[in-house]
């Protein structure tokens, strides 16, 4: 995984608040989301770890910043799921990719996903997945992801 | 929800052991999990709960059995993801459904979709997502579910 110079990658902190929620607006709705929600599922997701293993979380919200204003340049986060199927195997999910609109075209997306991957891996997973339009699967390919199945959904 | 008669639907449990790694079976590899590893993951997933409601399970796995024999007739699990977009929202993830082979075309598959479905909404779901085969898509369907994007993975 290579970040293009001036950038660096970390976990999610309370003080990305305003930069997250814009970055995520790239993607889908995010609607009012307040500081003190948005504080509260940090919170939660930094006390949620895996199966034995107490330094694997399972909630990896990750961020990559201006190393200089460490404004929020790109977002995702990778679930680890507890299966019993794969001998009692992790999969990994990756969930809720956005690069702010500041600073596209320079391959944050790419690198974001190979940071993640490498996380889900070296966590033990035996396999990654993640959901995508028609028109970013050639994004995805050019990321190590092949298409494998039909994501199906059922809404209130 | 509608169960045929002399069935019963309940959260997994420790004696479910050999029965749910049977039913495994019938939708992928299970390797070789122990007793041991089986019973430990149950404790794990019975330890998880969600964010603020001490009441609700992040994992959610579910037998049908037979009420006079508990013999274990299907499988299923629906994971809760806290979200920060859909203000915090919360997305519901149906994993691993496997009808074993004494029990199929009673329409179990279709009855533990519907419970699944419905624990999820219960539990605050703004949506609910699952993937599968192509040749699975009519009977997703029929349970509830439209086609919605790509499923992508990678593997180890
Ligand atoms: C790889 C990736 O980032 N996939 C995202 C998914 O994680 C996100 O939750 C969803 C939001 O869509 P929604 O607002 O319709 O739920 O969009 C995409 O499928
Ligand atoms: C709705 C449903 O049950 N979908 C399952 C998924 O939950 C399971 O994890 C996977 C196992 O496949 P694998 O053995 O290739 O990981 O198969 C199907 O996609």
């Amino acid at each position: 995984m290579t970040l293009p110079e001036g950038y660096k990658i970390r976990r999610i902190e309370k003080k990305d608040y305003e930069g997250v929620v814009e970055t995520l607006a790239v993607l889908t709705t995010v609607g009012n989301l307040t500081r003190e929600q948005f504080e509260s599922i940090v919170d939660y997701w930094n006390s949620v770890q895996m199966y034995h293993d107490k330094s694997i979380y399972k909630y990896n919200p990750s961020v990559i910043v201006d190393v200089n204003t460490d404004e929020v340049a790109a977002v995702g986060n990778i679930i680890l799921e507890q299966k019993l199927i794969h001998e009692g195997g992790i999969c990994g999910h990756i969930e809720d990719i956005a690069v702010s609109k500041n600073h596209q075209g320079k391959k944050l997306g790419k690198a974001l996903l190979g940071y993640l991957s490498d996380l889900g891996f070296q966590s033990g997973c035996y396999k990654i997945i993640l959901d995508c339009n028609e028109k970013n699967v050639k994004f995805y390919e050019k990321c190590g992801y092949s298409t494998t199945a039909i994501e199906m959904q059922k809404r209130k």
